[in-house]
């Protein structure tokens, strides 16, 4: 148990407060912010909804929105359960983006209702983040939302598809390998996996089908392993999403379990749980190889035994040791640029962007610093930046 | 126009603000306000749910819920041109009450879809407030919400109700009838009227059903007016709402336009719009009368016209005249108590509680000082105290 974190909550029940901008509302300024003053606000914003970006929180707004369903490594929790990771990730929207946020966790777990929600709310904030919402579903629920007029961005996939495509970069060029010479293998084909092939192969997807975007840097070949083995054209027990992927990933159409695949890949990147890479697996790779081991907090492999197997760099999602692919490095930055433009969706060219921006936050990258940290200083406004000018 | 209050929320582009209650995020900070630490608050919330009350933002906050049908006097002008009162009504829920609260703006107006939204999203709150809904379909929305296991309270009903209780309870006081004598005419049978009625006559009223509180101070009778003329048992055009108050009210079941049942009336309440009450029907009412002119910013009857024609007492819902009847002067305060007791609803008696408390905020209640000023320095913890101890 970690009682430190547990008293914090209690302490301060919770973590995020509502507070007024312009500080105590003394009796002049009541009849300014509420009637009969605020009339006139509502007046001109009804002649003019684009003032609704100027005048209210809608402006400077997202939300945060999970279902509870698959929720950090501790799975289908349920939406009370879930709301401190909420709230904990509209603290980093404002402490790293300077974005106001708001979580809202609901008592529904079906597709469908979610969308109808997501709709409903969408006109009060300028961008909404969806979070840990299971695969397939959270698929379903992005795709229905993408032309609603405001944002949606499931940060379980594009932030994490992000940042380890920026990490990735810089991981090639410590090992010496070109980018598109990479055969990568991605164990774990929920929300986060289909997301860092989409990213890595330069994909658009949108139901069943995945086009080539166009000037976009990709690896040479990618193959997804689920519990069943890789993803492969054809395969039975495939959802539709792992379907269409398929179609564009795996290119020599290798069947088998992971430790088939892996065999001579230069990359191994996990999105599962502990224990799902061995050493043996690592040992059976290309030279030099790269070793994502992403699952919080256990890693698939325990980052000494994946050195000890031969990997040249060890990434994990923890904050005590090198390396953090840590998704706070990309969402501030392009909820920052989603304020700042009155961006009506998030491309992606836009995420293609936001990683080649992180990737060149690092100067000089070595085996141990092929990523930044949240605390670079000027990080939100890096990424924000990339995303504007594509 | 109002330019100082345009200005204002241009400046602050609306007026709430989320911050982290614990200060900036430093290094140390981090791990405990988001992964790993918050894995393990997220475990004992799912262990025990009603940790969700001391862990997280719904221990102490509430929710302002609006579709934009019924905005002040300003009609049905939709979700986003509503979003400045909301704002502003959760800045005073902060000032007034010490209650977080956030606003949430919706684009359906249908009765069914919001009562499905705020089931769906009350996981993350502690209350709802429902907002400037137009009747009838506000009726329906709140009574379908009454056992969601956090309270839904349509302030336009009953903050509305609370205050105009408290006001004619002290009124009565001035012009020295008694309470239980007093015959009132309500103009207007929107949420607000309908709801001013239930609580003068002590009601309770679900679906088709009203039924007496016991041990409630009551008025002697009320007839309500709408743009057809009296409601009264059996009449047409009476919604089911009206046609279960009709039942309740207008004991000697009078006909016709409110020039004919206000003759002789003690009190008129004004919840239309301008110019409902003409000055010759004050001088037709009993002695002393007592006038509410609510609607705002233009009252029913400029309050000198009230005056030359013979009123004892006026009251209005504006900052800049005496004895303002403004709901918040209750609103705070009941949600404190939501807050303080997490209360899984808000019953009639509380309400009715709650008007008393305020009424006796008033020492020596005179014309011109029936109800206390929202600035009355403990006017919350007073109203939520009686709330809490019903």
């Amino acid at each position: 148990m970690n009682q430190p974190a547990l008293d914090l909550h209690k302490k301060y029940t919770g973590k995020l407060e509502t507070v007024a901008k312009m500080g105590k509302l003394h009796k002049e300024l009541l009849p300014l912010v509420y009637t009969p003053g605020v009339a006139d606000v509502c007046r001109a914003i009804a002649e003019n909804p684009e003032l609704a970006y100027s005048h209210t929180l809608k402006g400077r707004t997202v939300a945060v929105i999970s279902d509870g369903s698959a929720v950090l490594g501790l799975g289908n929790i349920g939406a009370e359960a879930s709301l401190p990771v909420m709230e904990g990730k509209s603290l980093l929207l404002k402490e790293f983006g300077g974005v106001d946020s708001f979580p809202l966790v609901l008592n529904t777990q079906v597709p469908e209702e979610i969308i109808t929600f997501v709709k409903q709310v969408a006109p009060t904030f300028a961008g909404i983040n969806l979070e840990d919402i299971k695969a397939p579903g959270c698929f379903q629920i992005e795709e229905a939302l993408q032309n609603i007029g405001i944002p949606v961005f499931h940060d379980d996939q594009h932030g994490t598809a992000i940042v380890v495509k920026a990490a990735l970069l810089n991981a090639a060029k410590v090992v010496g390998k070109p980018f598109d010479s990479l055969n990568v293998v991605i164990v774990g084909a929920g929300a986060a996996g289909l997301s860092v092939a989409r990213m890595l192969l330069g994909l658009e997807c949108l139901g069943k089908t995945c086009s080539l975007l166009p000037k976009v840097d990709r690896v040479a070949d990618v193959i997804i392993v689920d519990r069943i083995g890789a993803l492969v054209s054809g395969r039975e027990s495939q959802n539709m999403y792992k379907q269409s992927l398929a179609d564009s990933s795996n290119k020599r159409m290798r069947k088998g379990s992971l430790v088939t695949v892996a065999k001579n890949a230069d990359v191994i990147i996990g999105v599962s749980g502990p224990g799902a890479i061995a050493p043996e697996i690592v040992e059976s790779m290309a030279d030099k190889p790269i070793v994502f081991a992403l699952a919080n907090p256990v890693p698939e492999i325990d980052p000494e035994l994946a050195k000890k197997a031969g990997a040249a760099i060890v990434a994990t999602g923890r904050s005590n040791m090198p390396n953090q692919i840590n998704n706070v490095l990309a969402f501030p930055g392009i909820f920052r640029a989603v304020i700042q433009g009155k961006l009506p969706k998030i491309t992606q060219q836009m995420k293609q962007a936001a990683a080649h921006a992180l990737a060149e936050c690092v100067e000089k990258p070595t085996a141990e610093n092929i990523i930044p940290t949240p605390f670079h200083p000027r990080l939100a406004n890096i990424v924000a930046g990339a995303v504007l000018n594509t």
